[in-house]
């Protein structure tokens, strides 16, 4: 091309993609050609763009859409069919300015006599107008308004401010339609719209490439004529994208005048096309006219049309979160028969089957988790891991302290706080550098705590030492767990369908949430509201000093004596003063001494209204717990609003229970009540300092006392397993999308030493805790931040490491020292903090939300996948079900006299929905849980190892 | 036709739309054929049915999906238009069984030589087979399943259960194809179902009419035939169709076997078209296929489309808001070129235009609201209505008594809680009953209550008294409004647009959030929380009964008389016991005595320690406040959620702070502790006794006073005017959806003479109350219930009625007599009452939305149409003048020296508004608020009667 410049203003540019004609990713956008628009004449003006969704300019031309799923007219698509039916394909031009391509096209046009010479002259003049783009016309227009107004009127010419040099000048306001291109420092460079346009540039995926639409309607044009130029490589054409990108396509389409706002849909339609991943592909290695049309038949196969009537196309449609999708083209659906069944993901853990060898499935985790384990603390750089440190830290501090004063006065201190977090700081720290799985959270619970009280009470009555037949039990069970781990039978833990995870997960959530609540409302008893305080407690008055004062007692001291020592002069004066001193005082001098006086002046006070009585505390903690509550989720719930940047709102949540907790504590610390504050043991030693770190094997207890302990351990052993295993399933559960994998048989070798070593020592065992396990993971959410405008964050996994378990547990171990800050944090804070983490477990789960359907009329309740396949009533009968269980497990686990056979119970679980296989279809069970590893084979059931053998791999997914 | 029985089970019935052939709506269904379904052989489903939204059973059969948004393939309506194409039209068949519409359909197709004579038998054969509908299927398949299950496998046949006479006998798991309809008592009418679609059927517009839509694979056929029957008139065609309809319109279509899945599609995109309100118009009237098939054209050009690669077709599209659509069509949007300029509605109130005539816009008023009158009654018949009442009665009540209070302490009890519930009694009533806007409350407002306390202490301050002072103001300022009304002055009005409403409401609201609060927190000032119980108070001690007993005094009585004749004789018995008598009690035995004993021998408790003291009171009155607060925020907020049907919910959030304020009073009557109650004159008279219910004109003052008062009247007339017009703008705001109109005029009136009579019986001034009446109005709410199943409820407009204000301003009145109850609703619980409604009014504001649109970022910002037209800082800038003003108000409010301007600043507000045009663009303004009358004519400020003259009926839309 001879003319227009449009070589210089891209010389030099060398373009970065040359040569290479792979697929790349595309970004389109869409320029409208306006003869007037406002204060700009002859220009184009971006009105589109795409990466994956839509995002157009609004109607102020200030703002871009939120991104949407472009909605476009069936019309407009036909037409485009049609119009690239009759277009010019230019297909690998070797061309470096937007005026060599012009060129080409204008020969073309010529060529074809789609255009007379004087129209493709026109055309040419027009694609070589100045092009703008949003960010761009921002500044512009600001600059000028205020220019406009400092002028007002007086016909000056806009000075060009800042340079720009990458890009051409542009002329606004311009009135020539002659092509100005002159003054290559005369650019649109402006802070602001640079940098919101390197961060929208950070959008486009790496290695993308330009499809630039450009669409108008013409003065004088009578049909519509249409090019689409495919470059041999990427060209930067300089003003002519919005982003700093080697342009590939160019799609020109200009028609009459009269259709400008057809023509604009039409173009609308080319630039979503050209955003879709599959004409792409084709596009960029089309060899001629008819794939390229194939491909947008293909493109339109493959459409959903929603009809006027129902749906008005201005709302823009959010992309869709991509749990809803479920990914069948059109086309699919209408080739194959429908099968209405979709597959369903398979349950079973390819760890959880049986080697066939001794310790088999132990190795196989240790080599497994061995090649992560360096991973498992880079992996940990995070603010995020800061945030979930502090919350497991105070959670779990705060459940050994509870736990421990429990476990005391059950106990009579045999063990209690000090032992605790002895354990926690062993158990804890041990478990989480060596578990299979360190998200998992090891402490003590309810059901442990539970046998221990039995167990004490039965030595009790029996005569027997405690400790030293825990030691025994300890041994044996730790016999127990290690035989478990060599033949592998952690594998059993396939039994362990969803249906159980559910009830006990509920269970311990409920308990700990009745907990929480039921201790708050404790500090009543201990700090009662005064209800009626014009019923006073009783008379406190002052009384004499001492007895011996005024009846004579054996070793009695001169009192005058002492008064004269303890007081301070300016007290001896005042009440020398009053015309009185201490030894003349008579007994009504004394009682009409305020209390203060009465005690300074070594006098005590006598009467039920002198002790110790604290009113507003409980109030007060009510207020404290309920506030952390409160606080947290709020906080917790803010990453769901609008304010502030993602990652401001990320944080936030991240922090909300850190937040919370410092919040009430600085309210009561600035208060001043007398709420009861965390109180730990400030030394290392047991809290009976008549025994020591090592318990002896037998004490007082006869020698077969050590064989006797084997049948408590084997309730044990079925506890601890249960336990540990199903919160083990809760935490590597697939829809946690772990990467790294669990360790049952490795989790439970660990254990199998701890409880050991806690026997000797005399120190509570610690299991994995499902309740503080299930926040650890939730308080390690990642969702994916870069995505193409519009997607929605997606749900990337758990942040799975080590360090925020090794840290909490190694401070927790040391909070011995820390007693100058720890005593300021008020139990109730922390309740409030138990309250949070039993909602928080609670909400996630899907037997919640079954119940909750009981309450909703059937149109209104969401569109559940299991709701699609099983009848609502089935749905219900489930449900049931594992309320009923979890009602039975409640009942078993408060009334203390069975409370003994709640690991039976637990186990029971498994067997009840073995069961439910006569009452439940298998698709029922399918959707509503997942399948056992007998099922659909046989309905009776059958040995397990054969079973096993049968499928030796699982059914893995 | 002659054969199959189809006489037979439509005999008799008559139809009920013979001989009608305007257009109905439609409700369609889509059946398909299956050759084998499950048990279910050769039998016709329903697997979708349209009455505005699309809804289908679900993979389960059991369950419809929610109503959504029609998402078609392209592919399969361009199948259908090519379909249509070749199709047979059988216009205005006159059949009345569905045989013997088959029998037309098959002898056509013959005819056509579409189907051999062997293929329309089959054909015939298989539209005769059964039609199953999802409500049958699901008694049917259970009933089976448990008869299966009971049977087990012996062959036995299912019995006939329950009977559907008007519905034909329908063969579960027959095997053959054979046509067999001879049991007409063995239907399949159950209980359940029967319900079901009673409940459906209600949601079916009166007279529509069936359309239905039969499609299947078949066997052996290798080309598509199609065939549209529309029937002459409506017939009840029994088992066709799900409800009882009389079907108009038939559509046929099979196709080979292997296409089943395309052509459902195919017949999806046909009932689709067939809830088209276009398609309606011209199906019904249509005189042959080419209109048909011109308007199915129409149907595809309107449509629009989404990609596949952004938008899944298997989400359902939720059925839109109301407020989302806009209302244009692609074919609109493609033929006139786009304005991006909607019409914005305009914001100018008929009424405020003034008459030229003297009280012309007075008798407007009247003439218009007189026909209102009857209605104003009527309409209030509704639950709704009760909990208005309920909520405006405390929130007016409690206000009355909270400004009485402080009102009492400004102005030395001239004026307190007695007068305002006697103004109450009074202005309330009357302007219930007279008034323009009964929406609207009147009460005691901040504003007027500053303005007395400040004229009360000049009065004071010059020896002036004030009742009679004020009596003159009242008469002054009475006779100003009067003058305004008389030249319908009100019509300046016009000038407070959306920016002085806001800015005035969002104060207001603020004011009463502040106060509640305040006042919540002030309790502590009565009942401070003891911080250190360790420090007690101070001695308390029991003295002797009377200083008489131990020092001889003139007059004093015998004590031990009074001992005798008031101690119960336990008593003294008790103290006999313990071996004393009173009178040889000594100093110490009286104060070793307890509190209680001591005061009921008669003693005396002396000392710091013994005021009374009531902790606690402080902490519990918060969480009154705040518990009042949350539920009724939590109720409120249940209508949003899916639980219970809508009238349950819609009733809960009505009653929402009842709700609440019946809870949170029982819990703290249940406590018991001595929280502040509600306390309400108890007799009706004047505060101060020396003053009668009528203010003598002069009193101690001089002649002049009379005068002199018109100077503050003044100011009092622009504040009333201010408060009462700026409230009843903002009830009156076209949001609101108002059908019956204000009435400034006559309001202005009422409020005139309600002035002069507060003043002669000395009772305070009773205004529009802004944050009370926006609860009144939020609190009668009317949505919208019987809808098409998907749509959402429509926001209708306001329960416009007096009953609601009537009635809860005649038991305020009358709540002396309701001590008994009343006194034991905690004033805590009222403050939350108030802190509600302060934040239920701040919510609706858009300045409130700007406000928060600061802390989002751009990309997060809601769709706000502001948003698209206007500049995001022009915006800021914007709210940030009105954050201004508000700051003003605010600081000339609460600073005393300067708030008696107070009047004089809202006033200001419609300059500040004025002047705001110098600094935004007409287009800005207009979409920001509403233009102001002079707007766009010219800049300078204009005479204001002028400019009414140019435009005297306003630009009413």
């Amino acid at each position: 091309m001879g003319k227009a410049g449009g070589v210089e203003f891209s010389a030099g540019a060398p373009s970065p993609s040359e040569g290479e004609s792979e697929e790349r990713p595309l970004f389109s956008e869409l320029q409208e050609y306006y003869q007037k628009k406002g204060e700009y004449e002859e220009a184009w003006h971006q009105e589109a763009r795409w990466i994956k969704y839509e995002e157009n300019v609004e109607a102020s031309g200030e703002r871009w859409t939120k991104p949407h799923v472009a909605s476009l007219s069936l019309q407009a698509l036909y037409r485009l069919k049609h119009q690239l039916n009759d277009a010019l394909f230019l297909l690998d031009v070797k061309a470096d300015t937007l005026g060599g391509i012009t060129d080409v096209i204008k020969d073309a046009m010529i060529e074809e006599e789609l255009l007379s010479e004087e129209q493709a002259g026109i055309m040419e003049e027009i694609i070589m107008q100045p092009h703008w783009h949003k960010h761009q016309l921002n500044h512009e227009r600001r600059e000028s308004k205020a220019f406009a107004r400092r002028m007002s009127h007086e016909g000056l010419q806009l000075p060009s401010t800042g340079s720009f040099p990458r890009r051409g000048s542009i002329t606004p306001s311009g009135n020539s339609t002659s092509f100005s291109k002159s003054d290559s420092s005369g650019g649109l460079k402006r802070v602001g719209s640079q940098s919101a346009m390197k961060k929208f540039q950070r959008k486009i995926p790496e290695g993308a490439e330009g499809a630039s639409v450009m669409v108008g309607g013409i003065d004088g044009l009578d049909k519509t004529v249409t090019a689409l130029v495919r470059l041999k490589s990427g060209v930067d054409l300089m003003e002519l994208m919005e982003v700093e990108l080697p342009t590939r396509f160019i799609f020109v389409m200009f028609g009459p005048k009269h259709e400008n706002t057809a023509i604009k849909q039409v173009g609308r339609c080319m630039g979503t096309i050209f955003s879709h991943k599959d004409f792409q592909k084709v596009v960029y290695s089309a060899k001629d006219k008819k794939e390229i049309l194939a491909s947008v038949d293909a493109f339109m196969q493959d459409s959903t049309v929603l009809p006027a009537s129902e749906w008005d196309h201005n709302i823009h449609i959010q992309p869709p979160t991509t749990t809803d999708t479920q990914g069948k083209t059109w086309s699919s659906v209408l080739k194959e028969p429908e099968e209405g069944e979709e597959e369903i993901e398979d349950h079973a853990d390819p760890t959880l089957v049986r080697t066939g060898r001794i310790f088999g499935g132990l190795v196989n985790d240790v080599k497994r988790k061995a090649k992560w384990y360096a991973s498992d603390f880079k992996d940990a750089l995070s603010l995020q891991s800061l945030a979930s440190i502090f919350f497991i830290y105070f959670a779990c501090l705060s459940t050994v302290i509870t736990f421990g004063g429990m476990m005391g006065d059950a106990l009579d201190n045999k063990m209690a706080a000090a032992e605790g977090m002895l354990a926690a700081g062993i158990c804890g720290v041990s478990y989480s550098l060596l578990a299979g799985q360190p998200l998992t959270i090891l402490g003590c619970t309810g059901p442990i705590l539970v046998f221990e009280t039995i167990l004490y009470n039965f030595c009790k009555d029996n005569g027997m030492e405690y400790l030293p037949f825990r030691f025994w039990i300890g041994i044996w069970t730790g016999a127990i767990l290690l035989i478990m781990v060599m033949f592998d039978l952690s594998a059993l833990v396939k039994y362990i369908t969803k249906f159980t995870e559910e009830v006990f997960a509920v269970l311990i959530s409920l308990i700990f949430i009745y907990e929480s609540l039921s201790k708050v409302i404790k500090v009543n008893k201990k700090y009662p509201m005064r209800i009626k305080p014009d019923e006073p407690l009783g008379p406190c008055t002052c009384h004499r000093p001492d007895p011996v004062m005024t009846t004579v007692m054996p070793g009695a001291e001169n009192s005058t004596m002492v008064y004269a020592t303890t007081l301070a002069p300016g007290m001896n004066k005042s009440l020398m003063f009053m015309g009185m001193s201490l030894e003349n005082m008579t007994d009504g001098d004394w009682a009409a001494l305020s209390h203060e006086d009465c005690l300074e002046y070594g006098g005590k006070l006598v009467g039920p209204g002198c002790k110790e009585y604290f009113p507003d505390v409980f109030l007060f903690s009510f207020i404290l717990c309920m506030g952390v509550f409160v606080i947290a989720m709020g906080l917790k719930g803010f990453k769901e609003t609008r304010y502030f940047p993602t990652f401001v709102r990320q944080n936030i949540a991240d922090f909300a229970v850190p937040i919370a907790l410092v919040i009430m504590t600085g309210i009561d610390l600035a208060l001043g009540l007398h709420t009861p504050k965390l109180q730990i043991p400030t030394e290392f030693r047991p809290t009976l300092h008549s025994r020591g770190w090592v318990i002896p094997p037998f004490g007082a207890n006869a020698w077969w006392t050590a064989l006797a302990a084997g049948v408590p351990a084997i309730l044990l052993s079925i506890l601890i397993f249960m336990d540990q295993q199903i919160t083990s399933v809760i935490v590597n559960n697939k829809a946690n999308k772990l990467k790294k994998g669990g360790g049952y048989h490795l989790d439970l070798l660990i254990i199998s030493v701890q409880v050991v070593l806690c026997s000797v020592m005399g120190i509570p065992y610690f299991v994995a805790a499902t309740v503080r396990s299930i926040n650890h993971v939730l308080s390690l959410r990642k969702e994916s931040k870069n995505a193409a405008p519009g997607e929605k964050p997606k749900f990337l996994g758990i942040r799975e490491q080590r360090v925020t378990h090794v840290v909490a547990f190694t401070v927790i171990g040391f909070s011995i020292f820390m007693n100058a800050v720890l005593k300021y944090v008020p139990m109730p804070v922390l309740y409030g903090v138990f309250l949070y983490m039993g909602v928080a477990s609670l909400s996630g789960a899907e037997l919640v939300q079954r119940m909750l359907l009981v309450f909703m009329p059937r149109k209104y309740q969401p569109d559940h996948k299991f709701l699609r396949h099983v009848d609502t009533n089935r749905v219900h009968l489930f449900t049931a079900i594992q309320v009923t269980s979890l009602a039975i497990l409640w009942v078993v686990k408060s009334v203390k006299k069975i409370s003994i056979i709640f690991p039976l119970m637990v186990l029971a679980l498994c067997f009840v929905r073995k069961g439910m296989e006569w009452i439940f279809t298998e698709k029922e069970l399918k959707h509503l849980d997942n399948l056992l590893p007998a099922m659909g084979k046989k309905k009776e059931p059958e040995d397990k190892t054969e079973l096993e053998k049968l499928d030796p791999y699982g059914s893995h997914a």
